[in-house]
């Protein structure tokens, strides 16, 4: 495939929507690949299908394994139908949340265990993974007060604050795979403002793919 | 976990469906265990949303992985909500069709390859495995010819003569099965009288489990 496939991930709170969004048009304005962005289910009818399955509240009952399969599944369509075929054309495609999202968030935040996330990830993807993901690194409290729509921490209830251990976990399976693919992972210190977290993206991106760049 | 759980196997055609009704209905007559008679996806909401996706007219675009993902997902969720709670209420659980079934239509028919299907049924069931497996063997051509309401297969057309090579693949990864898991799997000859191996049936689960019986 001649295209090139970059992923970006980061715990809720990093800022990710507004850099991605923000990034694909720098890269356009720049260059003159073709830069498609998307996130899963991306408008693939069966993967839409199956995301409604996992966020509907009538299926209460559902187990976690259960789940991790079912995004395992819409990733795979995603993948196929959407990703692939624009990396054929030779696109650019920035995609928000891949594989790493799972590691982190079922994985090590439920407590599903990396290794079996992995196990079924490898299954839906076989060897198509993102030359680069960029990962924006957030301090588990920071993100937490950045989701509560900017309230300190100590003003969070019980509830609220209890997530936090879910965070670290998330946030310390990040650091994890950015010490197991130090060539493919590379950290943006999302703290920064949202200008110098998008610079720092792109400039990750020229240095990676210079020819990319006019 | 207290009760038993027995699987049932093999190619359509075999007579399955009716074999296993009549088992269950005559081990409820020697015995004072309770049966559960099911198969995926069993009336669990969230295993039949997730089988109207696969089976959907619609969903014409989906790749084999990704139904597989799916069927793994609504094995899991049938296991967790069903077959389980009734092992630990002590019953026999007699279930047409389990993890062999992906294993021998989608790893070795569909050519995905068996490891890889293994690898997302194990994250799917982790422990709990059928202590019996009965595998109701049928020849491939013979299995056919019922399917095709007992048309020789001379006279089937060409689409479903080239369904043959499918389903000998289905019936070797059976038997490859058969060979790897002698004590858990064992063969029953489908070509003989329903009655016949209806006895067969019985007669194993009565053999391997002798405290069930009068």
């Amino acid at each position: 495939m001649s295209g090139i496939f970059i992923t970006i991930e980061g715990p809720d709170g990093a800022g990710k929507s507004t850099v991605i969004k923000k990034l694909a048009q720098k890269i356009s304005e720049n260059s003159s690949v073709q830069v498609l962005l998307t996130r899963e289910p991306g408008g693939i009818d069966i993967s839409e299908a199956i995301r409604d399955i996992i966020l509907s509240p009538k299926n209460i009952a559902m187990d976690e394994r259960t789940e991790a399969l079912l995004y395992a599944a819409a990733r795979r369509q995603h993948l196929v139908q959407k990703v692939e075929p624009a990396l054929k054309e030779g696109k650019l495609v920035l995609c928000d949340r891949f594989v790493d999202s799972s590691l982190a968030y079922q994985g090590a935040g439920r407590e599903i265990g990396m290794e079996a996330i992995w196990s079924i990830n490898q299954f839906a993807i076989e060897e198509t993974m993102p030359e680069l993901t960029l990962y924006l690194d957030i301090d588990a409290k920071i993100g937490l007060e950045r989701i509560n729509q900017g309230r300190k921490f100590e003003e969070l209830d019980r509830l609220d604050q209890e997530g936090l251990v879910f965070h670290e976990r998330v946030r310390a399976a990040y650091l994890e795979l950015l010490l197991k693919y130090p060539e493919r992972i590379q950290k943006v210190d999302a703290s920064k403002s949202i200008e110098t977290v998008i610079d720092a993206c792109y400039n990750l991106i020229k240095d990676k793919f210079p020819n990319l760049f006019n």
